[in-house]
């Protein structure tokens, strides 16, 4: 099938681009001490998540349980919950999963630790549970140092638990846009993890297991020889609002391409300046920008509503009529994907793969 | 079930609230010139729009074929597509479902019109055609007057169509804050109908189907004695951006109720000023604003990421705690309706209904 007979809107990946993604990412962390492990809540699809470990991740993140079941159905053999979960139905699934795969999960807090040991006990499984760090992002996770010790102490004295280690991902430092603030906000967080390090060391407590890292920052977690796992994501599909991060060089970053798309179709050109496309906020998210216009300079999408892009022309003779297609490039790719059921793979305008998003809507 | 069993994040309706705003929209029209077509791009239900039916609606708006034929297949007679479709594939699908109902459908421009033409003729069906004048909002839509009277006269001399009526939905009206505002936006447009419906006669072509408004404007159009359809869809849930228009009486709006809401559990309470909950932007969408904590004053959701809600307290030692459970009015409420797969439908604390979003994802 030929790229022009998909309908719109369609949820496009360029393969050619997503695989140069993935073997930079994985060039990226051979010789050093870090380990790959691909956040899965950006794509959400287990198919793309083998085709991470075959370049060598060690496993993925996951946010939910629900999507950790798709993984581990999928056929991840070790998944990562880098985040809390409270409610005893799902950490009841969270233990029936830690027996058909390595399962490990994140804590702050006491609650959280009881609940996780209870669930572990009655499912005859010992959960590995890492101690979330709040290393400047202010979101989850215990204050840096003796907290963290005291936690991981509860975790290791809990029954059908094991202190695994930290879960320190600095979220606020990724779309930092100049290469300065976000090298400083990891060398905080590494000296917040230092400090961890050494309070657990104190408690007579190891830590082997530290994990973090995006797309923003990678090489710095990489650098600081302390991190040994990366979880990024977002540099497989790159979207819009990464490419505005501004690189050592001084230029956008472009370590990485875009290869995901928004591919849609002009409905309505009512005046000169104006084309209105078929794809709107139920195709793509605005949170971190408006969608950018792949290839077309001088086409700009200038509004968005439910169903509807709204393109404005820096040349009202542009030539773009009703019935034409153009890619858009999202502005944040996690949520976009959210909205799909389907990536249609894509190669030299043929259609090659089609994948589904298997975990679209596992929110819980 | 009890609310309190249901996993989350979980889409709530609060049965009660809802029933009472289905109710006032009726009422709002008994005895005036205009009859009910809610818009179900924002339920996306075939279960809601069935109960509108019963509350006297005439059918239903949609905006996409594949919602059109959720709509259809799920028991709704009467659809109007209030949008420019273009793709002859969605053609062909929009054509056989006007054998099944009355389906009509929206243009703009003369190569909408042949492919609409087209695709009735292979079906042996008439399809009845609307002009989409654009009366403010400035999307699609040809411009009032002339123009209007130039395509419908287009429209009838295509075989397989009859043009039917206007589409005029002044959607940049609807939130505007202040009530005067929003008079003169409709005032504005209802002038440009007229004049359209003057071009019209002039051209021999009578027009009786003049359809439009919306949960912030609709009692205008009534007033109007031009418009003929309210295509109102937010009234059903009411979002917390429709909530901050301001009525003709100086407080907010509050003839509807808020019945849609996110339930969410506190996963986090890392420091006192600060918790976080399991719902972020795959469980709301936030391009209209933040979600709105429901009956906890004091507390409020001052940011958001992909799987997080952080709550703030004006007051740190509020007592929520981890596991506690927070009710959340959405922002926008048909994007956020779109990432959920269930409607779970709750009356004093019991789950009463589970509606699929039937059209969840048909954006094609």
């Amino acid at each position: 099938m030929a790229l022009d007979e998909v309908e719109t809107p369609a949820l496009i990946i360029d393969l050619d681009a997503m695989e140069r993604n993935l073997r930079m990412m994985a060039e990226a962390v051979q010789g050093t001490q870090v380990k790959l492990r691909p956040h899965a809540k950006m794509h959400k699809s287990p198919d793309l998540a083998r085709l991470q470990l075959a370049q060598g991740a060690v496993g993925v993140c996951c946010q939910k349980v629900s999507e950790a079941e798709a993984m581990v159905r999928g056929g991840v053999p070790d998944v990562l919950v880098s985040n809390e979960i409270v409610g005893d139905t799902k950490l009841a699934r969270l233990a029936a999963l830690a027996r058909e795969a390595r399962v490990a999960v994140c804590a702050d807090d006491p609650f959280q630790v009881e609940r996780y040991s209870a669930a572990a006990q009655a499912f005859g499984v010992t959960l590995p549970v890492l101690v979330e760090v709040d290393v400047g992002a202010h979101r989850c996770g215990v204050a840096p140092g003796p907290p963290v010790a005291d936690l991981a102490k509860r975790i290791e004295r809990a029954p059908g638990l094991r202190f695994a280690g930290l879960q320190a991902y600095q979220g606020s430092a990724q779309h930092k846009r100049q290469p300065a603030e976000r090298r400083e906000a990891i060398q905080s967080a590494v000296a917040q993890i230092r400090e961890s390090v050494q309070a657990l060391g104190k408690a007579g407590l190891a830590c082997d297991w530290i994990t973090g890292a995006g797309t923003g920052t990678f090489r710095h977690e990489i650098a600081s020889g302390l991190y040994t796992e990366l979880q990024v994501g977002s540099y497989l599909f790159m979207d819009a609002d990464y490419a505005r991060n501004v690189g050592e060089d001084g230029k956008p970053v472009h370590e990485f391409e875009h290869a995901l798309f928004v591919l849609a179709t002009v409905i309505s050109r009512p005046v000169p300046e104006r084309a209105v496309v078929d794809a709107g906020l139920k195709a793509y998210t605005t949170e971190s920008g408006l969608p950018v216009v792949h290839g077309l300079p001088g086409v700009e999408c200038v509004r968005v509503s439910d169903e509807h892009g709204v393109l404005q022309f820096s040349d009202p003779s542009h030539p773009l009529k009703v019935g034409e297609r153009v890619m858009l490039i999202p502005g944040h790719c996690d949520p976009t994907v959210n909205l799909h059921d389907w990536y249609v793979g894509v190669r030299k305008r043929r259609v090659e793969a089609l994948w589904p998003i298997t975990a679209r809507g596992a929110v819980s």
